[in-house]
């Protein structure tokens, strides 16, 4: 196990109409003047943004609204946001939406603290020193941001999908209330739920060596959404199966499954490329790649897939041909995406294969590697990109 | 799964040589005038303790020490801590031990900032509404004190053992060293592991339906210990699988295993009796208790005993006779903890089976009954600790 820090300070409000609690936290943590930062007219249709400002109405916080938070959340609305909370004094960030909206309201809180350009963070050119405190408000679970130091946002000028990370971006509570996700559509919350299961992945295959009690975490997260993610896709209204996956999403990203232990994030890099491309969902990108990514680089370690196999899909090990239960995990966890309902191949998600060579150059690997489980040359993320493209069930 | 608060603030600084960070984590944290407290001469021989005064020292933090804390630790010392708090003007408590140190940190934490007798915390009379902050250097993997808001004190008067809470006295930080448990002997070790699952299974036994999440993380805790505490019984330098008890305690305890559902803390109560009457560690009494109060609570919930079988010891399923197979899982784990060198029953504990009625007494249950997974009349309590006084492999 590698040495490491763990922090998560967030404190959790989780269940049922815990919405009503925000104007309190607010409060608790120190907000006078609020920008309630929010994504589509959905939050807005449901009632939702109204009990929120009702909350803080009840507590006397002052508050402004900036809605308009689009999935893969774009730079220009962050530049707003930025500018109103100049402008109006802002001392507190809530966010009212999923992982877009909380990313968002991320950069705005860094940007509003940075005499630069915001978009130096999430270029590698400067590190986050200081940034107002977040309270989110989660309706979508997937991005697991409202436990997390993350945040991505998408440059509009080229499609341009960078990230960016601070503990000082750890939201100072998160209010979860599972019935805020009844409503998702199966797509979205299939997304979501391939989303959680690849922040797990991209923990699970490390080259650190003994690192029992991270595998079971990891494994712990896999197994409920295994269970879980079928019956919410088959009953939207299922309280207990979508409590169960809102919890998963922040214990899949908060880092607790990931510490001590080198990490591989390839395939949400190479994901990226292709929401930012065509702007698809993160989460049905990720249900292309993912997969494809772990049949090229199974030969690293064939008994770390074999035990995911075994541990996660109750795969029978085969013990004179550990790489054959290697490869029936990596089919199994296919087959579960597309049962769920996401696209396994470009052609379902809207991809085209002539466009691998662009989304290789828009990487830029150039003569260099990608770090991790197995390190990635230019060629490498074609091959897995072709894999991707060409990807059955057979 | 029902409604919860989460919040873990605590900073975990985890690996080698990491105790001499304590300095600037204190300094960091707002400490300028330290408790350095701790319990036996072990730290002080060892050298840690001059290690983290060094580091002190290193970043110009007045420093003021208080050891002798002793396993089970005592009211009296609790006393001498909060009348140097007051006479120091101390404002930051570090602790440097195992379980029984941090305890008494944090009641000497909550007793210097109360105006009556800090016992009032311990007996129910008053609530915690302030404490000194307190960071931990953690040499004894078990009591999950480092990440948790919970102190249990010894009163000498009678020997009463009894536990208080609050969120004020999570830790700030907590520096954690596999290699400082390297030396603890075999048997405390063994201790240590028994109480880190108990604190498991305290949360596993829940009449909350459908909380799959919490039940796989719980396992995953559980499936760690039971491959790595054999191995640094055998092999006591072993840093790898030190480090996955180590962190596997604060998991076990910090209650992000624990969150959403009810809980049980039944073996610990009936346990708490035991070491307050006979002195012994905290550990083996579990061990001798907990395998009894499941062979008494089973038929609550046959199919959940069932499910621990499988999951946690490997047990086959019998679909015709789940009930054999939840004995099973018991027995399983009566033979574990005998196998690491833990007493199984009174006698190899050093109690006697005539004191039954005076541990129930203690326990003051009178004609009311012990909430929890099953609810237990004192008759029930005498006939669990009857089962553990008698217990064996067979």
């Amino acid at each position: 196990m590698d040495n490491f820090n763990f922090y998560s300070p967030t404190e959790f409000v989780f269940g049922r109409g815990t919405e009503s609690s925000c104007g309190a936290l607010v409060k608790k943590h120190g907000g006078t003047r609020v920008l309630v930062h929010y994504g589509s007219g959905s939050a807005v249709r449901s009632g939702l943004l109204g009990r929120v400002t009702d909350s803080l109405k009840a507590e006397g916080v002052e508050y402004f609204e900036l809605g308009g938070v689009k999935p893969n959340p774009r730079d220009g609305l962050v530049r707003q946001g930025i500018a109103l909370c100049r402008k109006e004094n802002i001392d507190f960030i809530l966010s009212v939406g999923g992982g877009s909206a909380i990313d968002s309201s991320k950069a705005i809180a860094a940007g509003a603290c940075y005499d630069g350009d915001f978009w130096d963070f999430y270029c590698g050119k400067a590190k986050i020193q200081k940034a107002l405190p977040v309270g989110t408000v989660l309706t979508i679970a997937a991005a697991g941001s409202e436990g997390s130091p993350d945040t991505v946002i998408t440059k509009e000028d080229g499609m341009e999908k960078r990230g960016a990370g601070s503990d000082l971006l750890r939201p100072k509570f998160s209010v979860l209330d599972p019935e805020l996700t009844f409503t998702l559509p199966a797509y979205q919350t299939a997304c979501g739920a391939t989303d959680i299961m690849a922040h797990v992945f991209e923990r699970y295959f490390t080259t650190t060596k003994e690192v029992e009690i991270t595998d079971r975490l990891c494994e712990a997260v896999l197994l409920t959404m295994i269970k879980e993610t079928p019956r919410v896709i088959a009953d939207p209204k299922n309280y207990d199966a979508r409590a169960n996956i809102m919890w998963a999403g922040m214990v899949a990203h908060n880092n607790i499954c990931g510490v001590g232990r080198s990490q591989d994030w390839n395939s949400h890099g190479l994901e990226h490329e292709l929401s930012g491309l065509y702007d698809v969902a993160h989460g049905a990108g990720l249900a292309v790649i993912m997969p494809a990514w772990m049949e090229f680089v199974v030969d690293t370690d064939v008994m770390r897939f074999a035990q995911m196999a075994s541990r996660v899909w109750g795969v029978q090990m085969n013990f004179e041909d550990p790489k054959s239960t290697a490869l029936k995990g990596i089919r199994a966890f296919r087959q579960f995406l597309h049962d769920i309902g996401m696209p396994i191949n470009f052609a379902q998600l809207g991809a085209r294969e002539e466009d691998i060579p662009l989304l290789v150059e828009k990487l830029g690997v150039g003569d260099g590697v990608r770090w991790g489980f197995r390190q990635l040359t230019a060629q490498d993320c074609a091959d897995i990109y072709s894999l991707a493209a060409n990807a059955s069930l057979s």
